[in-house]
């Protein structure tokens, strides 16, 4: 039986389940929720993710949310590429990078993307350099790390890659827009600030597939 | 090789290590730290724990910070009992309970645990009503479940007992001191108001070891 993926054009949440599913060569289904149409508001969508909240995956029986469970799943059910380590250092170190975005970068980089794109947010210069400074400290280990290794937890591909890499692509989209393009935040463009970030997001970009997880709005706009 | 545990007295984060450690009945060495006498202040923290928090693993060579994935690490070197699932479904589900606590339960309870323990910290009456509808929230999804079940992720004990459960003893013992207390925010005592999660919290408190886990400075303050 096929999966079925309910997704948002460009959430970083689900773009991470569609890069991994590519990556496992694996076949799925893929359902396209549009938040303007309501698409998330409805009783069928609230009976299958009671946060409403995409990625949802459901599998046979079994429905699951939290995008980073859902990975964890689907590692365990397409076991090949491993994306979570093939020993107990290799995976604490994934999941301490995974961990570390849940808890860093993701709510850091979140209030300049709010501060650009959500029009109710009204962040002030100085709000926007002071998150800035916090996401700047996140992208400055992310760089350490990729100036030794290709990838972000060692020298193969892994789930913290992942995880990570959308939420710098949306982050870097609200740097390039304004009020914060004209405040120069110090990120863009990413091959001068951050040489090493700038290459591995190629490396993502060349995962076969991955054109079929970019966020389709963003291909509409460009 | 026995692995040093760094840990703070009553540090959720910590809490859950220390007891996965104990059901694992593994070997380790608790190195217990003191805020207030500058222990995580000095640079041979700063060197082991770049972000400055509790708990850190040191394992021979391998150095690891980030809670859940030293609980993941852990499960992956002590391999019985399995506590992140024997199947793709049970792995899913932990980690869905895992996420949730991190993404809500641990945002949600920490502005009332700041509210009640932090004097920096000024919360109205209507802030602490707010924060508490959401703690209610999730300890509903709580009792839910573990009125069909013995656990949070079905019927053996996963990490995602370990995760949650401290999260939920500093949560009341907030509640039960000034300015929380006058409120009554709705959760003490805890068995009248969720009487499946003060049994669950019984069957925590039975784990062989639990103890030597209990945060010190709450026995001396009792």
């Amino acid at each position: 039986m096929t999966a079925d993926v309910y997704w948002l054009s460009g959430s970083p949440f689900a773009w991470c389940v569609l890069l991994l599913l590519e990556i496992k060569k694996a076949d799925y289904n893929p359902i396209l929720l549009s938040e303007s149409d309501g698409d998330t508001k409805t009783s069928e969508f609230l009976a299958l993710a009671p946060r409403r909240r995409t990625p949802v995956l459901r599998d046979g029986d079994m429905v699951l949310w939290e995008s980073v469970a859902i990975l964890a799943y689907l590692d365990q059910k397409f076991p090949e590429p491993p994306l979570f380590g093939r020993n107990p250092e290799e995976t604490g170190h994934i999941w301490r990078v995974i961990l570390e975005c849940v808890c860093y970068l993701e709510a850091f980089s979140e209030a300049i993307v709010d501060g650009v794109f959500d029009r109710r947010v009204n962040m002030s210069e100085a709000q926007f350099r002071e998150a800035a400074a916090k996401v700047h400290a996140e992208f400055q280990n992310f760089e350490n790390q990729l100036s030794e290794h290709d990838w972000l937890a060692g020298d193969t591909i892994s789930a913290a890659d992942l995880v990570v890499y959308p939420f710098t692509e949306i982050f870097l989209r609200a740097c390039a827009r304004e009020p914060a393009a004209s405040l120069d935040l110090g990120f863009l463009p990413l091959d001068k600030h951050h040489p090493a970030i700038a290459a591995w997001h190629e490396r993502i970009r060349a995962i076969e597939g991955y054109d079929k997880t970019y966020p389709p709005h963003w291909r509409e706009a460009a």
